[in-house]
């Protein structure tokens, strides 16, 4: 038996030993994936050092981005690109936000467990509006908890590498999330605009333009369907200082011929107006905000 | 004994448990490696949404870029950007390839075996060409089948998130790829264009421009070898509209001093024009499209 | 017994099993991560050839970056860069810098281990000079074992794929330092320069502009004190060509209104110099590079 005792030792040591070196440290509820969206831009060595501080906490993380180039201090784009993404990851990700115009001031450092058991860290100045609609805030908490900040220095101007980068990594190893500062009623939330009918016209406006030069409205399927636009027939769109597109309602870019503009929902689920195989905010000179008004055109 | 069966019982568990938490549920040839190449930039959703949803499929995926700053639009660039980095990766890497005008149109999503054992997952727009070539082609197949594709809603403008990132992460987790859809005989490739000796001159053309300004062209070592043109000898490019640099043929960047013209072969292979620590296609104007013929020089 | 005997083989097969498929397999010193700081930008195949030749190396690493988007062939600006990230990350990582504007020719490849245990992998050119003051030079060696190199051809003109990125992952995967060739006496490095107090004027220089357009000097706060400069006073900060900006030395950018001026220390513990939410380099038109004078204002 002296053998078989030897080997449940030897068991429990691998045991250990496998747990030290694979995401068997996290918690049940976490999967091992840190996964950032800020505005640091990455030539700096911003990202660099939210990383190693993240990878300091946590080694065994698996850190990945959705992106680093959201538009300096652009809240609301930051909001709608973390909302856009964040859904297809698996149950138990960790969402790290940094778009942090507020760094150092009174906004608080907040983190939101959503009701399908995702967590997200940001400070508490709207970048989590829409992932708090659409997913579902079960909780938010704002982090008070010195255990899951860098440890020495903290700055004033550098919260995603002294509070926001720790604190996710300790919820993706498995820190409590009740351990980490007190329930917050509410959280700071931006308006959000929606688009109507007026007569016959749907009034929307642009959300957000990519990096395709496609122009992103706030126009839900629905108000196509209320006006009984049909796919194929030809619509007129109207932006801001009169510019104005006349295209077919299709369903792929590449429905129209190359060069041509077309009116599609994309697969943000909104509808948008591009050029196939071209750049529409370039040839119209279209900045992200603005009205967009839709009309059934004359086929 | 029953001490001993207990201990084997704990072991399978620990292998079950293991293995669902390293990539030891890949296929026997998959190494767990998902590496991108798109030209989705990294500003907006894009990435995000497709790594989240290869994570989804696959949660213990290690995935990675080659890059997401091909031009848009631009099949033959990344074809290019593709071949020249996949050969370095370990066999049974899983790549996948997004630069998909056509997306919601009729072309086909596709995945490609090479001989050495990687796999490509791709539109069939040309994307493979290069790489279909170089590593060798073992088989392709059409994607058809509805598993190996994002569940519930697919558009018809994003088959990254909804059909390419899904099914290359259900590959590199080990779904058989003779489950994935029927064997295609053939798949669109591009036109190719070698450069050649015409009297005593090299005619070949631009294929790439990198971002350190260098002009990449088609032209190989053995033209260079049947002009008899040596290292050290001065040599004359000349792109289109008459632009012309004389300058040495050289070995590495450094051996001109800093800002003088270099001609050389580089990693890549082929014959490109530098300047020493400068932007040639800047200084030049060139684009990267366009004739590049090579002569001796007068020492 | 048997089947303990048969357990306890099973056990070590497994111990293997888990052993190939873990970062078990690296040197008791490293812990898996391979940091890459570049400036090859990340349009180009560099990044990916790189990444594939390290993965083929050590396919269990876990390979990131601290950025890529360094000015080109700018070490003083990624020394920088380097020195003020990789202090954050966990014992035991590999970094690999790769600003090479002499490959090919003969500057050596160095590897440089640090007092903590990191690991730093780059051409020996000055990109080391910060990180090895800070972080303390343990031993330097040069690259000379062919063993850490590429297989079969090595380029002039890539490096960072044939020699520095195997290098890197050979040392994560656990290559002994010492077989990687000679110890050297002595390593390139920059000069550094340090600000100093002329009468009752602190004169630095600009080191870096980030991408929110903050100018960031060499000033440390020693000098803030030594000139009794408190926390709320005006200062008065002076760039070349007399472009001057009056403003509060404060703890945060919020810390005046939207588009206001502030000085502050900011997260890499010297002074800088911004706009609350604007680009202050774009609106002074500087450049990396140029005086910068500190006094005390009048409040």
């Amino acid at each position: 038996m002296r053998k078989c005792f030897y080997s449940g030792v030897r068991l429990l040591l691998l045991f250990l030993f496998v747990a030290s070196l694979t995401p068997a440290t996290m918690g049940a509820q976490t999967n091992g994936l840190i996964i950032m969206i800020t505005d640091f831009g990455t030539k700096d060595f911003y990202v660099g050092a939210m990383k190693g501080a993240m990878y300091k906490v946590f080694p065994q993380a698996k850190i990945d981005e959705i992106s680093h180039g959201v538009s300096k201090f652009d809240i609301k784009e930051g909001a709608y690109t973390l909302a856009k993404a964040a859904p297809e990851f698996p149950t138990g990700t960790v969402f790290v936000g940094v778009i942090d115009p507020g760094v150092g001031t009174q906004r608080k450092p907040i983190a939101m467990k959503t009701k399908n058991g995702n967590y997200f860290v940001a400070p508490d100045n709207g970048l989590l509006t829409l992932i708090g609609g659409s997913m579902g805030a079960a909780e938010v908490r704002e982090i008070t908890n010195r255990d899951v900040m860098r440890q020495n220095v903290q700055s004033s101007t550098f919260h995603g590498r002294d509070i926001f980068g720790p604190a996710a990594a300790h919820l993706a190893k498995g820190f409590a999330f009740e351990k980490i500062g007190p329930v917050l009623e509410e959280y700071v939330q931006l308006p959000i605009s929606f688009a109507k009918i007026v007569n016959d016209t749907i009034v929307g406006q642009i959300e957000v333009i990519d990096e395709y030069g496609n122009v992103i409205t706030n126009i839900r399927p629905d108000l196509f369907e209320k006006l009984g636009i049909q796919g194929g027939q030809t619509i007129e769109v109207e932006f801001s200082d009169h510019r104005t597109v006349i295209c077919k309602y299709v369903k792929a870019y590449g429905d129209a011929p190359v060069g041509f503009f077309v009116g599609l929902f994309g697969s943000g689920g909104v509808f948008e107006v591009a050029i196939n195989q071209g750049n529409l905010a370039e040839q119209l000179k279209l900045e992200a905000t603005g009205k967009c008004i839709v009309r059934k055109g004359s086929d």
